[in-house]
């Protein structure tokens, strides 16, 4: 792989954490799944925004959307494995900022 | 501390890392100080872009910049303390990014 590219991907994992909201979402779904309102609540965000980082998270492959068909229907979003991959980075730069900051 | 507070500390920490050339020029300096023109041949980036976040950096305290009263003078930039401390954070970002893009 060429140095670019090596460049690229990582640039690509840089935005992705600096994204407002996102390290924030991360860091709560590390704690289990969570349904939309649980998050809207916990991270007292708008409905707007929490959707639309959802969304881009989904397009990222981050996160996933699990349907369960009960009535009233559950809707939970969960970490994938490459989420959770994240763990010790989101862990470190929680770490770094407290005694930076 | 508050929450809100953690989380404005910690998106702080997560926006430096997701700007554009921020991580490579601190992957750079953690191999040692560089000269301008060192940086600028090495990341192919312009000497506009580079001085820009050079001074971002500098401001944020995670580099700094020596000056060698010599003929002809000699600058160097170099990480402060602040900075080396985002070893392991670049670190496993890399490794990240390598593995899951």
């Amino acid at each position: 792989m060429t140095m670019s590219k090596i460049c690229q991907k990582y640039e690509k994992a840089g935005q992705l954490l600096g994204k407002r909201w996102v390290p924030m979402i991360i860091y709560e779904l590390l704690q289990g799944p969570k349904r939309f309102h649980d998050l809207e609540v916990k991270l007292n965000i708008s409905a707007k925004v929490l959707s639309e980082r959802l969304k881009y998270l989904e397009t990222e492959q981050i996160t996933k959307r699990n349907v369960y068909p009960e009535t009233p229907i559950r809707i939970e979003y969960e970490l994938t494995e490459k989420g959770m991959a994240l763990k010790s980075i989101i862990d470190s730069l929680a770490v770094w900022s407290q005694d930076w900051f």
